[in-house]
């Protein structure tokens, strides 16, 4: 048998933790799937004191990441230590440039700097690979990547964030706000301290701009993706979702028409049959439509350290192979900058609920002003009577454009009858 | 750019046909994922004058699959003939002994003699690829044997033909018979004029062995297979199986336990909630079940030209990339030949359901003999009341052995209270 293959790990964190641990736990049959030995023998970490629960021994420490990746004795280096700049930045770069393969499950750092990253790739003809970095344990960049490369994509939709996931999973099973959810998704560890990231749309941002510039061959563009989160969703929305035959979830999309491509993370209203609608609690799922497979649907475990080191592994396991695929799917010469298109330029239905005062002709102000913006209207309902009081109204509309919807919602807001900012949900179909 | 890709077809039906049309379509991104266009040069097929619906002009044409493998200018060869032995496994081990890469669908030849081509390809140190023999368009292969390749897996479930899973679906949701679904799945080209490999679960037979032999290292193993098809299901046991919260699916289970590996092919009650009882019509899916990634669901379309095409164009971009994967996921010396478990050794619980004389003490002798044989009752329904009359009798039981149940029911079956052979069918948990 060849050599071990040597692989240094940059972060001791979840994923680096894991990566070691899936190494050793199953060490002889990934030396047989990796047709030799994977072993790490570098790590760098800040503390040398903490206990990772699992042992630490015989391996060489360095404080410093670009260190790490400069050690001569490493043929691999793992970057786990997360974030789009600083010390994991730093780490990659170092590695590219001194012509060593690079594995990481860093979305941010891809997401921001993967142009840049895999020009650098390219130039010294090594891989970058980052399985990891989207949808966990599930393999979706190989499929995109690889599994599926025979097609042309149309579009690829995900939930790809489970700490939103399983906060509107909880807000609909037990009726709960949003804020309340979020506390027992902190509580239960699937949430952070600081959960802005995830629960604005950031995170789910990240992986969907690596999504689409792999499905669409084109140079990944974060800046691109329109986000928002799932802050301002009421259970009283996910009620009324139910009602019309809809759950609410965080998705990602991206999409390729002849106009150029769209790349948003909302919240959606899907259609309770689509196979998106059932994936719940916090499993990621992706659905990639291609022009000769159809759909496709993957789904799984999008985090922790189990999942997570599994990709990294795999990743592992092509380069001890000596599988080799460019960055972004393709050199980077036959990538195509095909044009973002802003998210004003969206068509599709909307539901709108508003909280109105019970009082004659407030229905008429409302709708009126969607007939001015050439929105039409699919269902109304008002629920409840209390004459002169706040009751919900809920509107769903026929394909119209973001641009004119939001013509429409800043009249609507503008009503003294309309209470509060109204809850503006889009409906995808599939 | 370099050189193309020489491909040469063997068979022009649905497989080769669509192979042809989507290097076509899909051409420039094609070239750019592979690094190189991949162009099919030369064909061989029986009737050169069957118009295919897609022009052959300038293709050198062989009526001997044998001959074409020897053709000096073809790169790789695609074999799309179909059948594990004739013309398919000659062309087959014509071009692997020619040291070209083969590319092929083919479940039954891989299922059969998988064993000896990758000996075969293993020596010569060229890829045998074959993603497309199981579960069509799905990138299942891929996935075990790299994207999830750094788990120990404990259990691979599919539903792996469309045929079956088509007639069950049209039963369920619409109260059909046997025989009526499969006339229907014969006209509308989902099944075929003679549909006995399919509704037997032959294919699917198939195509599981080449998945245990995947997730669990080990020889392929088709013989070890226990098989059986849908034939006696009855629209009287999907309308009781809803009831009891279960689907009826004919699902391909693959287990490794310290014991040995299970491989069994047959109708199951699936829990409602478990992924695989939503996948309808002639859909396919797999579940995967590893100690790291956890359960990871993969889900598309299983035949049709498209799909099957989409797969076989994502192993000729493997080869033109030089990505290469041992047949089986580890080379030959590292397979480990784990015994085979025989059916009677499986456990689990049990849908049985009688015809029988509404008498006193038919009940009596019935649990009596499950008794008897040491099987404990979880639930019993008798429907309906006509004395002296047929009337449907279910049983449901705790987990039990096969080989405990198979004695019971010679004994049940005896009763000359008991009218037709006893329905039973497996409850699966997951």
């Amino acid at each position: 048998m060849t050599r071990p293959l040597s692989v240094a790990l940059a972060g001791l964190g979840t994923v680096g933790a894991g990566t070691l641990q899936i190494l050793r736990t199953n060490a002889e049959l990934i030396a047989a799937r990796a047709g030799r030995p994977i072993a790490v023998t570098a790590v760098a970490a800040r503390d040398r004191s903490r206990d990772r629960g699992i042992p630490l021994d015989g391996l060489r420490w360095y404080d410093d990441p670009v260190a790490l990746a400069h050690d001569p004795a490493v043929d691999v280096v793992v970057e786990a230590i997360g974030g789009s700049e600083g010390a994991a930045r730093a780490a990659v770069e170092a590695a590219l440039a001194a012509g060593k393969p690079v594995v990481t499950a860093n979305k941010a750092l891809l997401a921001v700097h993967g142009a840049a990253l895999a020009r650098s790739a390219e130039m010294q003809g090594v891989p970058l690979a980052f399985e990891a970095a989207v949808a966990g344990g599930i393999p979706v960049i190989k499929a995109l990547r690889e599994g599926l490369a025979a097609n042309r994509f149309q579009r690829v939709t995900g939930i790809l964030n489970g700490t939103c996931n399983y906060i509107l999973t909880q807000m609909r099973e037990r009726g709960r706000e949003f804020a309340e959810a979020l506390a027992d998704a902190q509580r239960l560890g699937y949430a952070e301290a600081d959960p802005s990231f995830d629960i604005d749309g950031v995170d789910a941002a990240h992986k969907l701009a690596i999504l689409a510039a792999l499905a669409f061959g084109r140079p990944v563009d974060f800046s691109a993706v329109h986000v928002e989160g799932i802050r301002n969703i009421t259970a009283l929305d996910i009620k009324l979702a139910e009602e019309l035959g809809y759950r609410i979830k965080l998705l990602g999309l991206a999409r390729c028409t002849d106009r150029g491509v769209e790349t948003r993370v909302h919240p959606c209203m899907v259609p309770a049959a689509f196979p998106l609608a059932r994936v719940d609690g916090v499993f990621n799922a992706v659905v990639a439509e291609g022009d000769f497979v159809g759909r496709v649907v993957l789904e799984g475990r999008g985090a922790g350290a189990g999942p997570t080191a599994s990709a990294v592994v795999a990743d592992l396991i092509d380069i001890a192979r000596n599988r080799h695929t460019p960055v972004w799917g393709a050199g980077l010469d036959d990538l195509a900058p095909l044009p973002s298109l802003p998210m004003e330029e969206r068509t599709g239905a909307y539901y709108l609920r508003l909280m109105v005062v019970d009082r004659p002709g407030v229905i008429a102000d409302v709708t009126g002003a969607l007939r001015d913006s050439g929105i039409s209207l699919e269902s109304m309902l008002q629920r409840g009577r209390a004459p002169g009081e706040a009751v919900p109204v809920v509107l769903t509309t026929h394909d119209s454009s973001e641009r004119a919807m939001r013509k429409a919602i800043a009249r609507i807001e503008a009503l003294e009858t309309v209470l509060e900012s109204p809850a503006l949900i889009r409906i995808e179909s599939f």
